[in-house]
């Protein structure tokens, strides 16, 4: 296991608390920094950190800062945690976009790493950390030419005593990827709910809401989900995602093509194929 | 309780299976009838029924019978299966669309009720039914001026003594509501896979397969499934799908105009209305 004096941790939502708790468990010096003296009372009583304060000079100790501030706040950091981060220091994130994380912070500091671990839930805030959220899931990291290697090395340290598979990518690929699997998921299950909305017969929707069942509800679950996190991915992964949208748009296109030809055998090999294909693609 | 000397069911997959049990538990007498003996053996060591034939003559005695078939041969029934139907017995079926079932089944019963208990699951096939699959779950019935008032409320009857929460509609428009909620998503999933599928850089396909989460798998979820119920459901209810779809595209368009045109705050309040929309919508 590596070595640590203190880890500091800026912010204790789900990532944030949930890194406080793994960390503490495994004998490491948590150190969180948060906003609101509220938050920072609630994080104290959930035992998210052993010192928790709002005063950024918490970090002054600390040679692995972890950044998990939501993305609007990662990119527009505030002065005094800039300057209390210790210049020795390695620091990382947890952003879920790279291009743009790594575009204002490698100008900031000069161990960052930029990495994403892929552990999500439905839940945020300072309630909802939870141990062994990282376990098992991906833990990607996205080096420049420039990244200090022994820094990406501590982070990889971090990744591997949290459980997770670590993964290096170009930010560019990563963020093309997250377009593809979880931000294009978000607006076309976004839209799926909107398409209700948008029914202009209310007996329809009335009848509608009625029989809706766990198919529908698996599908819009995404869509329905956080509108700040859901506008954050548009708005920082833009080109990426209208790739996607792009690709997506072509797929529909097929199927309501062969809906309208009344191509039927056509229609049945391509349902086996995307039953054949998510099977392949989540290891199902 | 409503009386029956006894109940046959045509097919013991997941509905006719589940059918069978419940109904057993219920203390009715139950028939079951399948297309292939080997399925017959499986089904009486299940004990889906107490008797199980290949015979449509097991149905003779039978005073209610559920038509517990694929959509394909329940719209084009073998000639001893209808022969066997007794003139006095209440006809229904679990169909997933009710127009296409109507044109065919009004004219082959007298008795005839068509109906759509919305109880769903990821498997088929006779290893699949299970108690209480109807529990709480919608029961749509989906009478005409012709339909047998008698016969009909023999079907609520079953309907209520499995738990099922009783709707009648127009056929119509449930065929229009289940496109909204059943058949469109379906569409939207599979368009999703395929999305990948067309994926042109491979590298970037296989990251996004290390990458993809639980977001991804809900939203891919009915998208992968059942490949022979994906092409029924499309031919069977094309207009209502090609309506549905319709809706969805306008919807899609907006939230591509609005990342195009980068109005962020117009996407944000749109998240914010999917979000309380689906809330709404699932009572969730």
């Amino acid at each position: 296991m590596f070595a640590s004096k203190c880890i500091g941790i800026v912010g204790l939502g789900l990532i944030g608390g949930s890194l406080g708790l793994d960390l503490q468990s495994l004998g490491f010096k948590v150190h969180g920094l948060v906003n609101r003296s509220t938050t920072a009372q609630k994080a104290q009583s959930r035992g998210l950190a052993q010192l928790i304060s709002t005063d950024a000079k918490i970090l002054s100790e600390c040679d692995l800062i972890i950044l998990a501030l939501p993305l609007d706040q990662l990119l527009d950091p505030p002065k005094d945690l800039i300057n209390a981060l210790p210049e020795s220091a390695v620091v990382t994130d947890v952003g879920s976009v790279k291009e743009p994380v790594l575009k204002v912070w490698s100008k900031l500091h000069k161990n960052f790493v930029a990495s994403h671990p892929m552990a999500g839930a439905a839940d945020a805030g300072v309630g909802s950390g939870r141990i062994d959220l990282f376990k098992k899931r991906p833990w990607v990291a996205t080096p420049e030419a420039n990244t200090n290697l022994e820094a990406l090395e501590t982070v990889h340290q971090l990744a591997l005593v949290l459980g997770s598979n670590w993964i290096t990518a170009q930010a560019k690929m990563h963020d093309q990827a997250v377009a593809l699997i979880s931000h294009l998921p978000v607006l076309i299950s976004a839209s799926l709910i909107r398409a209700l909305g948008n029914e202009p017969d209310s007996s329809l929707f009335e009848l509608a809401q009625l029989l809706a069942s766990s198919g529908f509800a698996d599908t819009t679950r995404v869509g329905g989900g956080n509108p700040n996190l859901g506008t954050a991915m548009m708005v920082n992964n833009t080109s990426a995602i209208l790739r996607a949208l792009h690709l997506y748009r072509l797929s529909l296109d097929q199927f309501e093509a062969d809906i309208m030809n009344k191509d039927w055998k056509k229609l049945q090999s391509e349902f086996e194929e995307t039953h054949a294909l998510r099977r392949e693609f989540l290891r199902d």
